[in-house]
């Protein structure tokens, strides 16, 4: 039995509640400042207002001001933020870490260096700690198609654990392996972090394509069915997947597995990403879309940029040939310089692509 | 410009009418002598009822009994009928065959000798036509994520050629493509053969799981998608896939892009393969579903007794070891043996299966 600490009670967070109540550990939810009111209800009516579920009975919610109180003596710490709290979380946590502790993430994202060079979030949140304790914590991460609801519905779920530790990362799940949450390791985290980070940002073609054919009319009354050009465009994205992992030294193989294609066909059965995308292929430019999705974190957008400034290095460097990954330079360019996009120039990048598979 | 009859007017193969007379090519549609309606329908109003649209200017419609005036002088044949059909028109065919012709088939399936070896259709097709004419026509097949509908409403669709001859297969190419159907090619004929087939096979996996899943109560009021046990057999289908590419032989890229990960994409979003998956999901047997849904072609069905009896086979071989594509090992046992599926089996198949991955 481990203690536990949740950092950020956003849904993915917090659903890993779930399968590590049912083990028997001790677990604690702590808010970040953005949800007051998720902590609120949590206290009073032991209830997620975002899950729409009654948090696992020995669950113990915290404010973000009663951080020092709920990381006391826990091994596992479980980072519970998105993208944009990876830096806060890492200065949040930094003074209260003990030596041996692991951190287990669920955020997807990519950073990259001012020179262009792609950082997975693992390594992020450490370059936030002071130096001191930095190399006596263990950083882990969890990647593959699971939808928070479901977890928390303790529904068949099917997930990696990565971390550079094999020991460590054995540990992790066995503190979480249950018989609906199915946890297989990893000691290639960066690969398993740039699979989560790139199936985010090709889901967002997918979710173009699917608007473009939309605004071309849909389904007709011959037509059931209008998914060719999305499903072209699903299999570019797990063919360019599997390049992107190989450039970068990781395991080739996830893009045909969990981590690439599975989660990418999670994602693309809804959810803002897919949104964004349609709305894109309605023609809106991102910055049109982005006012329309107000308020809501667009992970997709933040990663294509990434990947803007990190794939002209790639090029330069030898690494990726100029024609290469024609899907994600055009995805790239469409948020980065706020291109509107029309049918055949997409269905020609699709078209351009393949001819390297 | 070539002459092309298609010979079997059924959805797809009745569906490439459209680019082949767009580009300006002789196009005749053969029925077979299950067609007569359907043919009836074209001489009389140029209307195809399936496809439920006007048939391309040009093409002439022709009754089975017709087919030695309909094949007067074409270059290419296009094979259109179901696995079911695959002998008949290959003896059908072969009084009529001229040195130099190219056949090329729509037709999804796989055989199987005595032996277990696996077949792929368009040698069982050549097996049936003349010694005399066997070795001069050349043979090939279409394979990648296209729904009927929509290469008969002329929208994107991308697929690949596959033919041992690679001048062959890319003057068929150019018979066909046109802005909306893009056509790549390739000479891995039996890979992209394989593929086709495998995708059938799995795509009543993932509709099994989707079946099974809702068996179990679907999404709650908490939960919108339920996606996630559908997404691990998405992922470990296509990592199955790649491995069987691999032991045959055949390119296992093809997992990953169109004639893989692709053609699976598209096949899952609905039809009658998916239903047979999840009739069996919800607590059928094969032998139930199969009357349920009686007159209907079950391929998919097909293809897993074939591969029930390859697989022993290959493991004896030494070319698959025991423990290997459990998914596809489970999905035959439940056909072959009429097996009814339980969630917690069927969820730990998913899981066995990855660890391989």
């Amino acid at each position: 039995m481990a203690s536990v600490a949740i950092v950020g009670a956003g849904l993915m967070g917090t659903a890993t509640a779930w399968p590590l109540s049912d083990n028997g550990n001790d677990v604690r939810l702590v808010g970040t400042h953005l949800d007051g009111a998720i902590i609120e209800s949590c206290k009073e009516r032991h209830y997620h207002p975002r899950l729409r579920r009654q948090l696992p009975g020995g669950v113990r919610p915290y404010f973000v001001e009663e951080i020092g109180e709920a990381l006391e003596g826990v091994n596992i710490i479980v980072s519970g933020v998105n993208s944009l709290g990876v830096h806060w979380i890492g200065r949040t946590l930094g003074p209260h870490l003990h030596p041996g502790q692991l951190i287990i993430a669920v955020t997807k994202g990519l950073e990259s260096e001012k020179d262009g060079s792609l950082v997975v979030l693992p390594d992020v949140l450490a370059s936030e700690l002071p130096t001191a304790i930095r190399e006596q914590i263990v950083f882990a991460a969890i990647g593959g198609p699971c939808i928070a609801g479901e977890l928390a519905g303790r529904r068949h779920s099917y997930v990696y654990f990565g971390s550079r530790d094999a020991g460590a990362v054995e540990r992790l799940a066995e503190a979480f392996r249950t018989p609906y949450y199915h946890v297989r390791t990893t000691t290639d985290l960066a690969g398993l972090e740039f699979s989560a980070a790139l199936k985010n940002a090709y889901t967002l073609g997918v979710g173009l394509a699917a608007g473009l054919v939309e605004k071309a009319g849909g389904a007709d009354e011959a037509s059931a069915y209008m998914h060719n050009l999305e499903a072209a465009t699903f299999a570019q994205a797990c063919v360019e997947m599997g390049r992107v992992l190989e450039i970068v030294g990781a395991t080739p193989a996830f893009a045909l597995g969990l981590p690439g294609a599975g989660d990418l066909f999670v994602t693309v059965q809804g959810g803002r990403t897919m949104r964004l995308g349609r709305l894109l292929g309605a023609g809106h430019t991102f910055a049109e879309a982005r006012q329309i999705m107000a308020g809501e974190t667009l992970e997709a957008a933040e990663i294509l940029r990434t990947m803007g400034r990190a794939l002209p290095l790639l090029t330069a460097r030898g690494a990726l040939g100029q024609e290469e990954l024609p899907l994600l330079r055009a995805l790239s360019n469409i948020i980065v310089n706020d291109r509107r996009v029309d049918l055949a120039p997409f269905a020609s990048v699709v078209e351009g692509d393949s001819r390297a598979a």
